[in-house]
């Protein structure tokens, strides 16, 4: 049943990772980047590519944002600079480019389609669990997607209520003071190997969910990261049989 | 439809006061308050009185806190503290109490049932709008309150996502902000007319929903605040279907 000796201790919550774990962000923003891509006249570019590379400025820009000792802004201030970056990287000015339409394509990023079995997945383990966000996404953003995939979440939480980004220690241990329980009764679901060690420094418990075509069916940029978790599963149906949902 | 002379633009997000509007906190903390009273031999005190001061306090706290320059600290906190106050009131010294006692009474907050209408209400108004919370109740409280009543919320804003307390402006404004939203286009639905003239003079729109019962049938404190809100109605039923759900 878990990948330790002994069974952990079951959670009081349930808090998930979103971008990878729940949603699959790259055939999503691939989708939607390709009908900007065509509308700006640059269909030469690959929009998976497009996505891979918006994606690898999150993953940086996340890894160095308390080091870089700026203050609080919102994933979206911060998804339309990395846009910015990717489309200059391309050649491309943005500041020749319709506002609106740049915050359009920014906002691809709410509009991200669930896995297979999320829906059902979250919906098994809302009946034995409090299920909620820890998830580096603002708010207004988890909010637009949740309503458009039928993300059945209890609360939104993360960096924008614990204004610190994963994996800064403070967005997990702040979400656990947010929810009145003790790190340890708190169990982040990722499947993000260095999602779930910065949590599991930080006490919470670990259960991993396996997305192998989360990067096109290439390896995960943190496959090295790799530990015994305490829960393992192919899906989030899985994982609800797992804890018994 | 509505009591002002055009009708108002339709809101892009619902956000509701809870204690009072969508549950009954009065025969909630009542009913809780009776079965503790009892546990620490004072049933020769009124819980329903009881109640009423606990609440009291709070209306006194809400409206001082922004000018009290304390720092924030949660409802939780704060409503220990009330309870304390409401038991020295009566000549009971709470330090000579169970504090896991205390702490227990304390989260009657979290157990408070629903008016009748409430689920049936939030569940019509979610197909046309997102609900989210607007209290100043912190979101492990909102959390636990809304797994046991079944109130279906997207999102649960208020205080502890803005750091202020209603009636201060930032609550309400930064709970806009939150929802990257103008605050024009942000509705609240409340049963307290104080609640609703704060959040008019923010620029929010307003709607107001009878709860003739929720100080025992007396006139509410704030009556004297009334003015034409841009919707009235007696219920969230009724509110759902003025405004098309």
């Amino acid at each position: 049943m878990t990948a330790r000796g002994k069974p952990p201790r079951k959670p009081r919550v349930l808090a998930f990772d979103v971008f990878g774990t729940v949603v699959d962000w790259r055939s999503s923003i691939a989708r939607d980047s390709a009908t900007f891509l065509d509308r700006i006249g640059r269909r030469d570019i690959d929009p998976a590519a497009f996505a891979d590379a918006w994606r690898f400025r999150y993953i940086d820009v996340m890894a160095a944002f308390a080091a870089s000792g700026r203050g609080f802004v919102t994933l979206d201030v911060l998804h339309r600079e990395m846009l910015d970056e990717a489309l200059r990287a391309e050649n491309i000015d943005p500041s020749t480019l319709d506002d609106a339409l740049l915050d359009d394509w920014n906002h691809a990023w709410s509009r991200l389609a669930p896995w297979p079995d999320s829906v059902a997945g979250l919906t098994r383990l809302k009946a034995g669990f409090p299920i909620v966000t820890l998830t580096n996404g603002n708010i207004s953003l988890m909010l637009a997607m949740a309503r458009q995939a039928g993300l059945p979440w209890d609360a939104l939480l993360g960096a924008e209520v614990t204004r610190a980004y994963k994996p800064d220690p403070r967005a997990y241990l702040g979400t656990a003071e947010v929810l009145a329980i003790a790190p340890e009764e708190l169990c982040l679901v990722a499947a993000h190997h260095s999602d779930l060690a910065a949590a599991r420094a930080c006490g919470l418990s670990t259960a991993y969910v396996d997305r192998p075509d989360e990067y096109g069916g290439r390896p995960a940029p943190d496959a090295d990261a790799a530990q015994a978790w305490d829960w393992t599963a192919d899906s989030l149906t899985e994982l609800a049989t797992l804890l018994g949902c």
